[in-house]
């Protein structure tokens, strides 16, 4: 078996030679060190039909340091594995395709990339150290669809660098995945320069055994080591990690000083590459041909049907099983609060729903969920990066993650949520303590430039026809509710962004909100005010005042980006043509969406009053927007000034 | 003097409950467990100076545990500590200060926080993990001033799980920063439940040893321990870490319960509160009354008078130095590789600038510098929230760092560079290969969201006349030489975006570059373009067409956000009064900008080409522009039809 998968390995090699260089640019180096695991791995080990690569019961490979992955391309078209969107759009791989590496209509995408054809890989990788807590979130999907499942996660000596590594580690001891197995490419070169002793295979191996490891150190070009230690994973009690020293460039002269990473050869060199991986082969006693051994097949697994949309109970029941009826006849209920219970009715309602939070679970009111179904929830702890990254792995996995944090530290993991956006991985993800009304805490814990940060994708498509990203604002307990439900049925990421303090409720129970949308909460014929979350209580109030005064305004709750502006727009030209857009951020957020809009006709003016400066504490929430000028006073006053 | 320790100890116990009851808000249960570390720390270990917090030659304690902070707040009112936001308008706190603890006008914030005057601190904490490499960049900061100063970085233990602990925690052993130690508060519990078994005292002590630390265990209540370790520090070879055993809510029975974090105890209680804390003292035969002791004082030190501003060489000079003069005379040269060259000159005419990189510094070219100035280059490995919060130490430390990596990474310390605008630290952070031209590589190298997150900070203010931060955006070598400088100059964080792609000089060698500005390049009575960055050189082909085609484009090359739109919108005037401005990113950025003044007035209206869709691989940065829509022959086409 070993010979013929050492020839394999050759043949990858001199595959990942021929496509770097077709392409212009690409890592061969780092490709070549892998040869010989992803040899054992993609023809021997992993139990997985490359004909259906979205077979549930596969055993699957994250590829965490992404810049490797013509390796994967290699072994794939040898074995005329399937790409393409769907399984209705499925074709096989060919050698010949590998010559259309990166290009823009292949899916040989420069990093690991599903979306665009790929569907080999679960999660796009490319930045680093993110493999592994994809693969954790991947393990606990399998484990509570009941697969025996294996997921390998190929990580680079440098990479581990990334502290989300430790944090992976960690999770992975904490919730006994023994079925995810972190291998350690230790090549020892970086880009720039050697790898730190840090991360030596040494250093490596000391660590992990540190974090609670069964650590296994291995040649990593011996195929028999390989087999001996792959074959081990899932079988212990203990979480297992691979150290495997390699080769950067193995087989290939040329590209083994650490000043090629990331460079291909030119095609005049590419002969005496060739040359260079037969004397390698030779040296090995490999034959020139040899058949193309198949992976095993994944065992059969019978997942039950799911439903499309998930309907939810009605208000009222969801207020009396989370037992909130309390707080609703007091008419005082923080939208955060109400997140935990229409995450408790959603849990109720489809099985897919699970959530994960950052030691905050009794602040988001992830707890409210965490409580009724313990199994489905999963306590991340201290470590962001971790948590947004398990939750592209378990979405992968077939469930829809709730991922809950303050929404200031879920800035923490905005890096990973651009991998999860462009896996169009279905995660949900949800902040807490929003914009400065948070008070007292003070700016450390409050998010201001969230909104512009995600915008930036909510005005983006997927390439499917969805936005690649949607923020739902809920600015009462019933918004609040329904728009939980509508991210649980959104197929793309959804930002739900909830506050701390207690508000009265707005809508009637039974009001619906859709994407894109905007409820007129007050009528007027002077300026249109659009508010958003907690400020729609703000400038209600304000609302209110002006009326008393005379002076009646249009009030817009606009509870979702990519907003329509065009009702907005519409009854901002039947007033005065004006618009004051108030929120408790930066810009970047409601306000630009408006102003953008309205800029396209210039019929409309839009003036914005956000968060003006860097906050400090102070004792409430509405000393802060007062002190900022964004109390309903100051809301007044500007609606004044713009009659 | 333990006794005296002790008795001040117990007083800041009863401070702490106090201040919390009287705020309503606060830790004080994370706050008793440091009592007696913080005791030792600040009344005995730690050389410095409670009256001149500013003093260069002080000894540093870093809060990373920002929620803590009232223990701080309670030493430091006892010692009379001077409290403002500059030495001119210093006065000492008192015990009666503490009961203003976050309030709008204390400078006693919620968590730490220099910026609002407390000067005791050099970093703003409370996002959490980050503490331990603002430590390691104040003490890289003191070696290089050869200061021998000492730098305490309390962490806690469930904080600890965050990633970036490692990476600071491998930084240090790295670059063999003994004068740095981590103190981990092992308590065992946090907020929504117990600590991880992964962050015990017995396996934190296992981690600490792999990576390298000597590692001392104590008592973290027994003064006498605490004294004999704190001594210790940065007399050694390696790298010191103390891991101590903690009690949540030292002292007092009522908090000691996991439940109660971040709660403070409600009036009713403070009294059975201080009860507690007297039986503790009695039980510790501690006196009743005793002097304050004095910290020692700290060193003298003789730092040289530095000139306000710095400028640098010609271009042309720079060029030579930097060995570019081939580049030039192809004209073809990339904003990143001027970055280098930049930074070259900036090195060579002070001394305060250093550079940190995430092992990328051959596709930054922040290896120009780190060749000429190997002192004062930090390589931070691929870790780069580490690399943030290291360059907002060295700020604090007196240097003005320039920290680089892809665009794309630096999304990987965004909550790090939040916590720096809180700090109001003079960072400079510089993201190469920005924008979708990087082309081959994919998504997962492109920064798309990144102008529309830091355009928040852009668009408020510092409270100090500053914007909280700046985004420089040079579309070629010129600009990015001018620009580098102009961020070196400008007193807040700086954002450069560079790109990857060589461009021809559009700029004379002598042009200047103002903050807000942006250059009109063409004129023309048709629509007015804008653009930025590499979307320049791009709008000027598109320009030129138009031009040949008898279409004559008013073209304003938008360098700076915030952006002074007045010019643009006056052109436009003048012209058709129609805008386009054409950007490689999402929204957020200079679209957005020039959309929000012009829907100030409606007078101008104004379209954006934005990237539409989350992109893929694509073999060349024009390949990838022309597939969205974003290439000449698109813009040309757009601005076609806005006549």
């Amino acid at each position: 078996m070993n010979k013929t998968l050492e020839l394999r390995a050759i043949e990858m090699g001199k595959n990942i030679v021929r496509m770097t260089t077709a392409a212009g640019s690409g890592h061969p180096s780092s490709g070549l060190a892998l040869v010989h695991i992803v040899a054992s791995l993609m023809y021997k080990q992993m139990r997985y039909d490359p004909a259906n690569p979205w077979h549930p019961g596969a055993d699957r490979l994250v590829l965490s340091e992404g810049h490797a992955v013509p390796v994967i391309y290699a072994a794939y078209a040898d074995l005329g594995g399937a790409v393409g969107k769907s399984p209705a759009e499925k074709r096989a791989l060919t050698l010949d395709d590998l010559k259309s590496l990166r290009e823009l209509d292949s899916p040989l995408d420069g990093h690991p990339n599903p979306a665009e054809g790929f569907p080999f890989f679960d999660a796009a990788t490319g930045s680093l150290g993110q493999g592994l807590s994809a693969g954790a979130g991947l393990a606990l999907a399998a484990r509570l669809n009941k697969i025996d499942k294996r997921i390998f996660v190929i990580i680079g000596d440098g990479e581990s660098r990334e502290g989300q590594i430790s944090e992976a580690l960690d999770f992975i001891i904490d919730h006994k995945l023994t079925h995810v197995c972190p291998i350690f490419n230790c090549n020892g070169q970086g880009q720039a320069d050697y790898v730190s002793p840090q991360q030596s295979a040494e250093v490596l191996t000391r660590k992990l055994k540190a974090f609670g490891y069964k650590v296994e150190v291995i040649d990593g070009h011996n195929l028999a080591a390989i087999a001996r230690v792959l074959k081990k994973v899932g079988t212990n009690e203990t979480p297992m990690a691979i150290v495997a020293k390699t080769q950067k460039g193995w087989g290939v002269d040329s590209l083994k000083d650490k000043t090629n990473h990331g460079k291909p050869l030119p095609e005049s060199e590419v002969p005496a590459a060739i040359a260079s991986l037969d004397r390698a082969a030779a040296e090995r006693k490999v034959p020139a041909t040899g058949r193309i051994p198949r992976p095993p097949a994944p065992p059969a697994v019978d997942l039950p049907e799911r439903p499309g949309r998930i309907d939810i109970e009605p208000f009222a029941d969801a207020v009396k099983r989370a037992k909130l009826d309390d707080a609703v006849a007091k008419n005082k209920l923080s939208t955060r609060r109400v997140y935990g219970m229409a995450l408790l009715a959603l849990g109720a309602a489809d099985q897919r729903i699970v959530a994960v939070d950052g030691d905050v679970s009794n602040s988001t009111f992830a707890n409210i969920f965490a409580k009724a179904f313990p199994d489905r929830f999963f306590e991340c702890k201290i470590a962001e990066q971790n948590m947004i990254s398990v939750a592209v792995g378990l979405a992968a996995g077939g469930m829809i993650p709730f991922a809950s944090s303050f929404a200031k530290f879920l800035v923490r993991g905005y890096d990973q949520l651009e991998m999860a956006a462009i896996t169009r991985a279905n995660i949900k993800i949800v902040g807490s303590h929003s914009g400065v009304s948070l008070g007292a805490d003070g700016p450390s814990q409050m998010s201001l430039p969230d909104l512009g940060f995600i915008r930036g994708y909510a005005s983006a498509g997927d390439g499917r026809g969805n936005p690649a990203a949607v923020i739902l604002h809920p600015a009462d307990a019933v918004a609040a509710y329904r728009l939980t439900e509508l991210a649980a049925n959104t197929p793309t990421i959804c930002y739900l962004r909830t506050h701390r303090s207690d508000v009265a409720l707005i809508y009637p129970q039974d009001a619906s909100f859709t994407l894109g949308g905007a409820a007129q909460l007050a009528e007027g014929d002077a300026v249109t005010i659009v508010a958003s979350g907690y400020m729609t209580t703000v400038a209600l109030k304000a609302v209110r005042d002006l009326a008393g005064s005379g002076l009646k305004c249009n009030l817009f709750d606009a509870y979702c980006l990519p907003l329509n502006c065009e009702p907005i727009l519409a009854a901002a030209r039947k007033a005065n043509g004006k618009v004051l857009v108030v929120e408790d951020n930066f810009v970047g957020g409601f306000y630009s969406a408006v102003a953008e809009a309205a800029a396209l006709t210039g019929e409309v003016k839009v003036v914005g009053l956000t968060c003006p400066r860097i906050p400090k504490s102070g004792k409430t929430g509405d000393i802060i927007l007062n002190a900022l000028g964004l109390g309903p006073a100051a809301i007044a006053e500007k609606a004044r000034s713009l009659g």
